[in-house]
C-alpha cells in the first residue's frame, strides 16, 4: 500500500550505484522515492539504507501519483522500461543511459504520441565501485548531466528534468542524441577499450610478462588504470553505442596507422609536430568547474609522493585555497613524478610562498 | 686542468635531466665527477649547481684518469660517443639510452676489440621536466636500472657497473639488449605514442571540441596524461627503437581491429571475457617495491579528492603506515574516483580502523 506523503512522488526505477544516489539526492532534496528494481532482494536493501522511502513490485505500479519516472537501468532495458512508465501514464519520464540515440529512437518509433513526455539523460559521473555499495547523494555535485531533448520533446517535460537535475547540483547541458553519442564515444567508450586492448597486449606477451611488468611504470599505470574497473557495463553499451564506438575505432585505429608510418619511416619533424599538437591539446584540457573564476595552474616536483601529498594539499587547506584538481604526472618511466594542481587564482600567491617555504618549487600558468 | 683528488673520478658526458641526476648522486657516494657538454653554457650550470665537480672541454680530456664513464646523451649520439670515449682508453663505458640494441650492436660492429668494456644501461626513471632542472640526487632510488650486457661484455667491467647502479640507490635488472627493447616498446614507447595519438583524434574533432572537452571526465585524463610530457626526446627514440615499436603497434592496431569486430558484432560474451581477463591483469600489475615484506591494498570511495587526500595521507604518517603506492582511480565518466592505497600488511589493520573511524570504508585485497 503506498505511503501518504505531502512530498512530490518520484518512481526510481533500478537502485544499483546511479538509482542508489539518485534516491538518496532526490530524498535530500525533499521528494519522496517509490523504488523498483526487478531483483527483490535490491529493492530491499535500497529500502533498509534509505536510498528510497518505500518499494513497488512493478513500473505499473509505481507509476501512479509520481510527478518523474527516473529510469536507472542497464542501457539495453531502458526503452523496454521507459515504453512502459509512458504506458501506465506517467507524465514525465527520463533515464541515465549512457548511450541515446538507439533509446530515444525506440521510445520515439514505439509510442509516437506519448514520446514527447521522455527526456533522455546521462549524468557524467559513476564509481569504479559498482552497486547500492557505491551509491551517494553527493555523486552528481558539480558533474554535468547531458539531456538529449529532440524537436518532439514537451517543452516543459524538459524543463522540468533540466530543473531537478540542476537540483541535483549537477550542471545540464542539452546535446543532440546521436551528438552525444559521438562524444562518449571519443572520451569515454573508446578510451576504455583502448586502455582493456593495451593491457590485454602487455600482459600477453607470455614468458616476458614477470621482467616486462616489473619495468612498467607510471605512464603506463596511468594508461590502462580504467582498464580495472568494472566489466559488467561495457558489453551492453558497445552494443548500445556501436556505430559511435566503430567509427572512433576507426578513427582511432587509421590514427596509429599514421604514426606506425611515420614511426618505420623514422620521420622525426612529424613525429615531433604530432607530440607537440597533442601536448597543447592535452594541457589546454578543461579542468572541473567546482573552482568559480580564474584558475591558475601549479606543477610541482614530486619526490616522496605519499608524503608530498599530505602536506601540499593540507597547506592549501591552511590557507583557504580552494583545490580545484589535482593530478600526479607520471612521467612515461619511473615512480617519480610530477604534482599538478588546479587552484583559485584568488589567493594563489599566497599559496606559492608557503610552497616555497617548504622547498617546493611551483611552476605557474594561469588558465583561461 | 685536472683537479687533483684522491677520490674515484668518472668521465659524465651530458648533463640534462638523467645527466645531472647521476652527478649529483656519483658526488654524494663519494665520486670526483668530471662533467662534459657539447653546450658550454650546459657545462657551466651543471658546474654552478654542483652538479660535477669539474669541466672538461672534450670527452677526449675528460677520459685520462677515469675509472668509468657515463654517457647520457640523447639515444642517437650515444653510440658515437661511447666509441670516442673507448678510443680515449677509458677502462669501462656505460651509458644511458632509452634504447640499446641498435646502440649495443654500432659499438660492435665500430670496435669489436675495444666493445668488451662497454656495458649498456638504462635507468627507469625520469621526469616530466626536463634538463637540469629535474635533475636530483634521488631520481634514482627505487628504481630498476636495467643493464644490457652481451656474450662479449667483460665480466669485470659488467660488476663494475652493476656495482654503481646499485651504489646509486638502483636495482639492476640484466636484460637482452634486443629484449630490453621490445620490453620497453610495450611499457613505455608504444603507451606514450597511444596516449598522444589518442588526445590528438579528441582534439581534432573541429567545431564539437568544446563540449566533448567538457565531457571529458577522469578516465579519459588518465589515459592521456603521458601525452603532456616532453615531446623532445620521442623522435629519437622512435627512430633507435624503430622496429620493436613498429612490431608492437601492429600488435596493438591488430588487438584493436579485433575489438572493434567484436563491437560491429555485438559479441557481448567475447568483450566481457576481454574486459574481464585485462581486469585481472590490470589489478595484479606490480607495485613499487619500496616496501618490503607483504602488502595490503586499500580502496577508499573519494568524495571530495583534495581534502581527503590530506586527511588519508596525514593519518597514515600518524600510525607510522608506510604507503608504497597511491593511486587515484578515476571511473571511465565524473570526477569523483577510488582512492587506492597499497600499504605493509603491518599496521594496515590499526590504520583501517581508524579511517573507519573517520567514516572512510575501504575494501582490502593482500597483495602476493
Amino acid at each position: 500500500m503506498p505511503v501518504t506523503t505531502s512530498r512530490p512522488r518520484v518512481a526510481l526505477v533500478g537502485t544499483g550505484l546511479v538509482g542508489g544516489s539518485i534516491g538518496f539526492a532526490l530524498r535530500n532534496a525533499g521528494y519522496h522515492v517509490v523504488g523498483v528494481d526487478r531483483d527483490p532482494e535490491h529493492a530491499a536493501r535500497a529500502l533498509a539504507s534509505r536510498a528510497v522511502d518505500e518499494v513497488a513490485a512493478s513500473v505499473a505500479q509505481a507509476v501512479p501519483g509520481a510527478v518523474l519516472v527516473v529510469v536507472a537501468v542497464p542501457v539495453s532495458q531502458i526503452a523496454g522500461v521507459v515504453i512502459e512508465a509512458l504506458d501506465a501514464g506517467a507524465p514525465i519520464v527520463t533515464d541515465v543511459g549512457s548511450v541515446k540515440a538507439t533509446i530515444v529512437a525506440a521510445v520515439e518509433a514505439a509510442r509516437p504520441t506519448a514520446a514527447p513526455r521522455y527526456v533522455g539523460g546521462h549524468p557524467m559521473a559513476g564509481s569504479e565501485q559498482d552497486g547500492l555499495d557505491g551509491a551517494r547523494a553527493d555523486l552528481f555535485v558539480g558533474a554535468m548531466w547531458v539531456l538529449t531533448p529532440t524537436p518532439r520533446t514537451d517543452p516543459e517535460a524538459f524543463t522540468t528534468v533540466r530543473d531537478l537535475v540542476a537540483a541535483l547540483g549537477a550542471e545540464p547541458v542539452e546535446v543532440e542524441p546521436s551528438h552525444h553519442d559521438s562524444l562518449v564515444a571519443v572520451v569515454s567508450h573508446v578510451p576504455q577499450l583502448a586502455a582493456t586492448t593495451l593491457m590485454d597486449v602487455a600482459a600477453s606477451r607470455g614468458e616476458e610478462h614477470a621482467t616486462l611488468l616489473r619495468l612498467a611504470a607510471g605512464g603506463f599505470r596511468d594508461m590502462t588504470r580504467i582498464a580495472a574497473s568494472n566489466p559488467a557495463i561495457w558489453p551492453d553499451i558497445c552494443a548500445e553505442n556501436r556505430d559511435a564506438i566503430v567509427t572512433t575505432l576507426d578513427e582511432y585505429v587509421a590514427a596509429l596507422e599514421k604514426v606506425r608510418a611515420l614511426v618505420a619511416g623514422s620521420d622525426r619533424a612529424e613525429l615531433l609536430t604530432l607530440l607537440e599538437r597533442a601536448r597543447v591539446a592535452r594541457r589546454n584540457l578543461p579542468v572541473s568547474a567546482a573552482v568559480a573564476g580564474a584558475l591558475v595552474e601549479l606543477r610541482i616536483l614530486v619526490t616522496d609522493r605519499p608524503g608530498v601529498l599530505a602536506e601540499v594539499t593540507t597547506l592549501a587547506g591552511q590557507l583557504g585555497v580552494n583545490i580545484a584538481d589535482l593530478e600526479i604526472a607520471h612521467s612515461a618511466e619511473g615512480a617519480s613524478g610530477v604534482l599538478v594542481l588546479v587552484v583559485a587564482a584568488a589567493g594563489s600567491e599566497a599559496f606559492e610562498i608557503a610552497l616555497a617555504a617548504r622547498g617546493f618549487h611551483a611552476a605557474r600558468r594561469d588558465l583561461a
